[in-house]
């Protein structure tokens, strides 16, 4: 099986159909019409075999959650996800690896209405290198620079689940029903796109929690040259991590990466309309603490004490093989 | 030095300044904006340490060619290149390649007014993933299937060169002055971006010629249910090629890849306006067969006898490593 076989084979029967697409896989380039008043958004994620994910990890899980990590960071900008190109490189051609990742790819396809417009196989240690294409009205891009003192900090949901998921995967042990439950948020991660119309209309600023909300929320402090400070009662701990990590629970939801919640700030005079409508549309976001000018990040203890917090969010440089 | 260092003193500084990017690097999305009466293209090609380059090759070369492969894409599109996302697998943190990396990437952006909107670092072995966006007007982009019966077969420029100097590498002599010159096609491509004007008043259909003549013109045969007749006395040799090949020579033009010239068509009826048109605007166009009906590629040789061409040129999973 050569190159062109295999995209024939494995990524022709899943290329979904979509109006906009007027060439898709198959010629030198892809082309697309973007919507009037709409402009383009455009993010990378490459996904490494040993780094991102383990060297035995159903394919599929790798192929659904290379196109969510993509996802949620359109989803950060207020926007909608449309096309996508995919660079595989692969260390031999295993079919039922590929049957499972072109089922994985299928599905997030399906699930988010996307097309694949464009890929590339080529021949190497096992990597998924995927670039997606959203839209957004043009100037309503969410940044991560909007952010003002006074701001409402909020998370889309609970964090610390795909952590936890990920020390039980690392543990080895046979799964309980408990880890079944947190193994979703880690292998098959939903992107926050459902909130683009509420995060356009009140967001100030915008990230995705893909490293951790202590590292992202400084991202975000960084980028609008503020400080922040949290209230660690108000951090939405996803409740199997408190079962499991008691004391650690917090550190978990603060640290740990590959929730794919969002981390957002409202200006203070929006916060009543905004939770208003959080409700009427079904919304669940959680108020989390307040951007200042202090050009730190701190935290509220519980008992009422006031710590730095230092952004330990993952570094794939630092991380030991 | 970890991944949003390496980011903020490598490449950081190389962003060039287009106005129609409204977010570049540093969010979780860019931001750009398409102009009126265009649509989008998007390609996307990877180069694989030891698969696409030598291990010890210098770094300058393979960030400034892996730009160049995938402007080729869009040049066969009749398009412009605009913006581009990068992905960088790295082994290690090494100053002295990211250094002369950047400095090819660099020379790239500035040589096509490109602007590098996105990437992502991470740590495996070594590969460079490009996805590239570029504009041509609605409507108007070349595909890969528009080829007819009676259409003229062009190609852009001299074939061979680039097949030729990896063959003086790979016998790894001290290189000769025409060695050097050679290198260049090798290493420092030039897509033919400057042919778009032309490509979407007369191409019927076009590639580019990555993977060698005979591979890549059977893609447009594949594409447009067609067949060819080249005339081997018209398959434009490069002379060096010619020089150190000898009979040997036309195998290299027509089965050599990375040479990054275009292969097209024109109607019959436009051929002698579009020849015309060549000579006015200075371009070197070579005629080199027609395309029939015959579901085949067939090369005409010099004494006359008309012969099956079978298309050999570069497959990534039947290459030995």
């Amino acid at each position: 099986m050569n190159e062109f076989q295999l995209i024939e084979y494995f990524f022709k029967p899943i290329l979904s159909k979509r109006p906009d697409v007027a060439i898709g896989i198959g010629d030198d380039a892809a082309s697309v019409k973007i919507a009037s008043g709409m402009e383009l958004l455009v993010s990378t994620d490459t996904l490494v075999s040993g780094v991102h994910f383990f060297r035995d990890e159903d394919a599929f899980h790798v192929a659904f959650k290379a196109v969510m990590v993509n996802i949620s960071d359109i989803a950060a900008m207020g926007g909608v996800p449309c096309w996508l190109t995919l660079s595989l490189t692969l260390p031999e051609i295993n079919e039922h690896w590929l049957c499972r990742f072109k089922e994985g790819l299928a599905q997030a396809l399906e699930t988010f209405n996307l097309a694949l417009i464009g890929g590339d196989t080529t021949r190497g240690p096992l990597s998924v290198s995927i670039t997606i294409l959203g839209q957004v009205p043009l100037g309503k891009a969410i940044r991560r620079d909007g952010a003002k003192p006074g701001d409402a900090i909020y998370v889309s949901g609970e964090l610390g689940g795909a952590a936890q998921a990920l020390r039980f995967l690392m543990d080895k042990t046979p799964l309980s029903q408990d880890e079944k439950v947190l193994m979703q948020k880690l292998q098959v991660p939903t992107p926050r796109v459902d909130l683009r119309m509420m995060l356009q209309q009140y967001a100030t600023a915008a990230i995705d929690i893909s490293d951790g909300l202590s590292s992202d929320l400084s991202h975000i402090c960084q980028a609008s040259h503020v400080g922040a400070l949290l209230q660690a009662s108000l951090v939405p701990i996803h409740p199997l991590v408190k079962k499991y990590q008691g004391t650690k629970a917090l550190d978990f939801a603060l640290n740990g990466g590959d929730d794919y919640e969002l981390c957002f700030t409202v200006k203070a005079a929006d916060r009543s309309l905004f939770q208003q409508e959080l409700i009427e549309q079904g919304f669940c976001c959680f108020f989390v603490g307040c951007i200042d000018d202090k050009k730190t990040i701190r935290i509220k203890k519980e008992e009422g004490r006031i710590v730095p917090l230092t952004a330990a969010g993952y570094n794939h440089f630092s991380m030991p093989l």
